[in-house]
């Protein structure tokens, strides 16, 4: 049997590991004001058990498992139960919701491992002859309904699963490039740069289970990219299997040779081929990084100081600001006796409430400082400026060292909610500095809409999590406890009113999800019909059967 | 009749303007020991005379004139010869051998100058419903065959001059973003910017004569581009018109959207449909800006030097470095009494050479700065270690000012050799730091052995151009005296072996001029097989009929 590991069929992460609030006394008090729901009464529901997942029979032609065993090995194919849920979904809400009520509408029929590019080649030639639909799997964070087979499929689906590439091929110490497999998730790509000095510099907040061959797939972004740039300005080249051949784009630093396919490959979550490996920038590990917490009277303030930083000469490798409702969640999950929420309550807020600033409206801001000890301590220097100039206030890196532990768990506290019937889910966007308060007050306001016609009290909250030139995205967290009638029906009204109000505020689907099948039905209001017209020309032509990953992105 | 401006019919530039080097007393000398062309003897050709231009009638169905005429008026639709003919090529050198052979194969039919979108709107109407073919034409400056008909095209032609659609529409001073029409040049815009203390910072070789629609056609980059992105990066969002409606990409600061159709768009060179208007970043001017001048023993110390820029935590706003070759150009240019070449000549370099420096190697360089005077300051001492670490010597500002001024006269200098039968044209490439060595080495000897081949004397000189973090941009320049036999094929065997030389040493076939019909035949080495499978699939599915610039880039 395969060694790649997977995340837990049901939930987030791995056995063993889960959120729990006995010592943040501040969360349950939260939850219950937030939400409605007493975390010290709430029924929660049992982990549910495999064997009462109900799946249909695989679709699995015997001629097709022969030529696939061939391609990839007798071991590296599969039918199994828990091998097919597990490839089915990738962790969105919906997803969750779907898994935990044991019924799944369209599994993969079968689930391949191939270890190398030629087996790759090996699967897409037997799938291309039997007419069968394949879907790359990487991690399987996804959350943007981009894994899923569709539920009307009636061609044998083929989950092709990249973990057991992995390795760190090649440095090119003189260029910062490094030649990596598809399927590495980001620790163990790390570990492997690590060992020799380098690092991607690349951590979404799925960091722990994705992978390289799923961010591209996504136009993936990370909590330093600030600094190294979204996965698109990341990876230079990559090599994607494809019917008649391999795609292979060279590692150019930039190139005027038409439009860029490079950049049609990048988030093209599978339709124009499977990516085997990328080249993708790395950088040596910085002398020094540091991150430094910032408070601010309000979000206005805080938006007009992101933007004054990314038009000054600092270059800060994180931008990272909460608004009030998820300082005070932050605030609210904090360790007993520990960071910024004891100091907080303890004397700074009295401070600052003397000063007539609001418990409910301040921000608390993560800025990041990467490089030598010279320029961290100069580009700070310039950051410290600006935060003064809009009334903020420095308290030191305590919390930014809590927040950088912490932060690859917050996916964790979703299951948690979930077991006592809460939705959590995200939304994220982007849009230009002048847009973005009046994007933030927008998706407010539908998102509260929203709650009113399901009748449920909810809870919206946001920070901005990387700042451009010309704006900054913009990540959304909403939580309400969901009916048992229809739950996904009621997550839809929200979810569905705050991406249309991310569009009527000039701002994007998606910063760096993905559009999947959850995108999808706004894509045309965001890069118009003839957008979309163009789009799906490239795929319609570059796949006229519709074998690779069929319906993303568009229908 | 309009008051669209254009360049000369048979040559670069302006009127009335042309290189001269009756004050540059080093030049003649130089000339004649590269390429074996003696300056103050050889036979100068006349300025062609327009009369004897050979032009076939235009194929103008009155239907289709009458149509085109409603669209954008009856002043803006002509098939007058001068237009006509102006309309034909760009500027390479093919071009301007063939215009100078006063013999045209094929010309566009007709040439409209739309004042406004649904003006464009209504020409690409009247095309697609006459089966007519539609070419794009910005500043006509481009000199990779983008803007030719085909010789063998029997459809009416129209070429489509965007040159009235000039102007600064809006500011979004809180994002730095510009919405700005198409057509306007270089100069304009930037003195619309600069009334409100803006800049693009976007300034190629071609900047007096080119186009923003045309920079974003052609996947344009300029000589700032390392502090201001490439085109590809400033542009954020556009207009372009299509048969059934515009594509309109909003201007965000990144998206994850699938396939990313901005940069589809982005070097589509008018396959994709008509750019009207684009949203682009600007910045605003910054409060200093200085370009200093360094000096380097030779070519492989220079390059180190910049692959450790681009490393540092400098961030320059230029990085430019000229071979031995190239070096030696620059001072053979230069005015007797003024700059760099009378320093250097009279002192500088017999003190180099008393420490072992070979005149022939050493290696001028540009460094640019802009910011805060704090920020120059700064980053200037970060560049200055690591070229003091790699046997470099600042010379300070006085040449770079120089250079600054004579920036863009560059092209004109190609005529001047013309006149007497010397070929000049360019090629640029770019290649990861680890290979650009290697390509620089490559590419001389492939022209050296072309000359060769060929039995002419030739020179070949080169620059570094612009620095990424993974790689850099050369910028070959190559002369020689043409037979007159067969001038072109002398000319394409030598720039075919430039190309071919890029392939092969890890570049690509270009960094910024784009792929028209010139660099076509090496798309496919460059990207691979599939990689043009792809995009020809893309301009196919999105133009069936092949009515937009049809053949360009993939034939």
């Amino acid at each position: 049997m395969t060694d790649v590991k997977h995340m837990k069929w049901w939930g987030w992460g791995v056995d063993g590991v889960a959120f729990h609030h006995e010592d943040k006394p501040g969360f349950a008090p939260f939850v219950k004001k937030a939400v409605g729901l007493d975390l010290w009464t709430a029924e929660r529901t049992e982990k549910p058990d495999f064997a009462d997942v109900q799946v249909a029979d695989p679709i699995a032609p015997a001629a097709l498992l022969a030529e696939l065993k061939t391609a990839v090995g007798d071991e590296n194919v599969t039918t199994d139960k828990l091998d097919r849920v597990v490839h089915t979904f990738g962790k969105s809400l919906r997803d969750l919701v779907r898994i935990r009520a044991l019924k799944i509408d369209r599994a993969p029929d079968i689930v391949v491992y191939p270890g190398d590019e030629d087996a790759v080649a090996g699967v897409v030639k037997a799938a291309v002859a039997a007419g069968a639909v394949l879907i790359p799997f990487g991690g399987g964070s996804n959350i943007a309904g981009s894994l899923e087979p569709h539920a009307d499929e009636t061609r044998p689906v083929i989950s092709v699963d990249l973990g057991r590439l992995r390795l760190l091929l090649d440095i090119d110490e003189d260029s910062g490039l490094a030649r990596i497999q598809a399927g590495a998730l980001g620790p163990d790509l790390e570990a492997q740069l690590a060992e020799r000095g380098w690092t991607l510099g690349h951590f979404p907040d799925s960091f722990t289970h994705s992978t390289l061959g799923g961010w591209i797939a996504t136009r993936s972004s990370g909590m330093q990219s600030d600094k190294y740039g979204d996965i698109a300005d990341i990876v230079r080249g990559f090599r994607v299997v494809r019917p008649n051949g391999t795609l292979v784009i060279r590692p150019i630093p930039s190139a005027s040779t038409g439009p860029s396919v490079r950049e049609m490959v990048v988030g093209s979550e599978g339709r124009l081929g499977i990516i085997t490996e990328a080249t993708v920038q790395v950088h040596r590990i910085p002398e020094k990084r540091v991150i430094h917490a910032y408070f601010f009277k309000n979000w206005n303030h805080a938006i007009k100081a992101m933007q004054e930083i990314s038009e000054s000469d600092a270059a800060p490798s994180i931008t990272r600001v909460s608004d009030g409702n998820e300082t005070g969640f932050s605030l609210a999950t904090s360790k007993e006796s520990k960071g910024v929420s004891k100091f907080v309550q303890d004397s700074l807020f009295s401070f600052l409430e003397g000063r007539g600033w609001k418990p409910g409206e301040v921000c608390l801001s993560f800025i990041g400082f990467e490089g030598s000890p010279d320029h961290v301590k100069r580009t700070k220097a310039i950051v410290d400026k600006i935060v003064k100039r809009n009334s903020g206030l420095g308290v030191g890196t305590g919390p930014g060292v809590l927040y950088d532990q912490k932060k690859f768990d917050t996916p964790y506290l979703r299951d948690f909610l979930l077991d006592m019937g809460a939705a959590g889910d995200v939304s994220e966007t982007a849009a230009p500095w002048s847009k973005l308060v009046g994007v933030h007050d927008a998706v407010y306001a539908a998102a509260n809409a929203a709650y009113e016609q399901i009748g449920r009290q909810g809870w919206i909250m946001s920070h901005l999590s990387h700042s451009y030139h010309s704006g900054a995205c913009l990540y959304f967290t909403f939580a309400f406890v969901m009916g048992d009638e229809d739950p996904l029906g009621e997550y839809d009204v929200v979810k569905s009113a705050i991406q249309q109000a991310f569009i009527d505020a000039g701002g994007t689907i998606s910063h760096h999800h993905g559009v999947g099948l959850e995108h999808a039905p706004w894509l045309e209001q965001d890069i118009s019909t003839e957008g979309v017209a163009v789009m799906s020309g490239l795929f319609s032509s570059a796949d006229p059967d519709g074998l690779f990953n069929p319906r993303k992105i568009v229908v």
